[in-house]
């Protein structure tokens, strides 16, 4: 797909993060933080947002250098294009933002599905350089009043390269991982999306789950939250997550999150019958197996 | 049931913790982390296991005043013996230590089910006092090397007294719960039980089918391994949990264990299925009540 008088293929028009200015498109918690995580670490921040609160939050943070709500005049001079919003609005804002973007741009994102926003990027025009991208972190609230610079620090960053990424692009992407103290890892697209699929997403249909019995079971004795403490409160975290970040995620990776949760509730069931029906010997197996594993993932 | 020469009911001889003789009966993280918060707010504590080892363990750190393998010997003189053992060995010490006991003696324990072992503390002679405790607290390894006097901190420590239970002798056990630095709360055996089973029981099952879930779909992955973070870390934690402990739990608290998987089961089934429909509106409605819901319970 070659545009007139524009080559057919562009490699990243700067290959050094410290002299690449970044726009990222969406203030929130996650994008908040990456802006005052990376602020140093290149040549400008630019914050590209809806609306103005945003901007004058990260401003008075010495966050990012510039803030803007126009769009296109955010990214025009961009060399690194983050996109930090929900994963469909990242799937919406892909082909709208495609013309806007400087050749030899690299267009990230930080949605935590990746299958179908490597899909989008695929189609973009190959001026553009494209990089899937989900850091592991998050937190169980969310806006920029709660971003934090250190949210990245010591966490995953799964980079997911697509055929068309050029190792240069996927060296910048690495380099903005690393820049937040983050610990980058390549996984392609649809491997990411299995495996969080078990890692991430059921971990917060569970915490749901477990939510809903704790109140039918517990909510009509008063003293029930007198006792809300230690198992229940990491079981439960996640479920305080911000629901339209959550929706977007299971809606774009139905398939996966629909297979993990099937294999769980066979386990959970088998787990059940055989507290029922008081089989020790077998319930000890299990449980001591999983013990060791659970320590093996978490020494 | 009167014993020749012995009245028929004996209140505690000491109703001053300051003034009392602590026995513990097991030196492991609760006996031993318990013997630690005490030391100070008694007249001596007493540690009573069957290896010489945490006993020396104990000493050598100034959490004991004294200990010992005799049973007998161990308990002679306390007016308070609190059993630190798992529920079941509870439940047989129980009648064994009885013929034991000094007249007036407050006999507590600290297992995390009480139905079970306030009807065996229901059968003791009336010259001995009976008080149910579960300090809602604990730790993923076991043993006194892990034990810490902080343990109880600020965390709840349910006290369930039987209708033989005199004031002062729940008084007294009050007073044990508020020098370790827990808050004493007192809900009858039944309820406690009922309770939790979803706050408690249910969350280690859940963390144990998930662990069993990402296991199987994550295990052939090499990467797999970089990616066991955040919500999987909390949500599976109590998966690492001692085995016979909880064994001991799940088989003295069997029926309200089953009822509450079997409701989470349910909960759980039915967001698979809007997830798997597709059923935004509903799975939206639900998400976004159980969110807020979690945000009340932990503010």
């Amino acid at each position: 797909m070659s545009w007139t008088g524009e080559p057919d293929f562009a490699d990243v028009r700067v290959s050094d993060l410290a002299q690449a200015t970044v726009a990222i498109v969406g203030l929130g918690l996650m994008g908040g933080s990456l802006a005052g995580a990376l602020r140093g670490s290149c040549r400008a921040v630019v914050g590209v947002t809806r609306r103005e609160a945003p901007i004058t939050f990260a401003l008075d943070r010495g966050w990012i250098d510039r803030g803007t709500t126009d769009l296109a005049q955010g990214i025009s001079e961009a060399d690194i294009v983050v996109l930090a919003t929900p994963v469909r609005v990242i799937l919406q804002q892909i082909p709208e933002i495609a013309p806007l973007l400087p050749q030899g741009c690299l267009l990230m994102d930080m949605g935590s599905t990746k299958d179908e926003v490597v899909a989008v990027m695929e189609r973009l025009p190959a001026h553009i350089q494209v990089l899937g991208g989900h850091p592991m972190c998050g937190k169980e609230t969310s806006g920029i009043e709660v971003a934090d610079p250190a949210l990245y620090r010591e966490r995953t960053f799964i980079l997911s390269p697509l055929p068309r990424t050029s190792a240069r692009a996927l060296a910048l992407g690495r380099s903005l991982a690393l820049a937040v103290g983050a610990n980058p890892l390549v996984i392609e697209a649809a491997r990411q999306d299995h495996l969080v699929a078990a890692v991430s997403h059921l971990p917060y249909l569970l915490a749901c789950a477990l939510v809903r019995t704790v109140d039918t079971k517990t909510s009509a004795d008063p003293l029930a939250w007198e006792i809300f403490a230690g198992g229940f409160r990491d079981t439960s975290r996640v479920a305080g997550s911000d629901v339209t970040m959550m929706l977007d995620i299971l809606m774009t990776n139905q398939e996966q999150v629909v297979a993990a949760t099937e294999e769980c509730l066979e386990h959970l069931n088998t787990l059940k019958t055989l507290v029922s029906e008081g089989d020790e010997e077998t319930l000890r197996a299990k449980l001591s197996a999983l013990r060791d594993r659970r320590r093996e993932m978490f020494p």
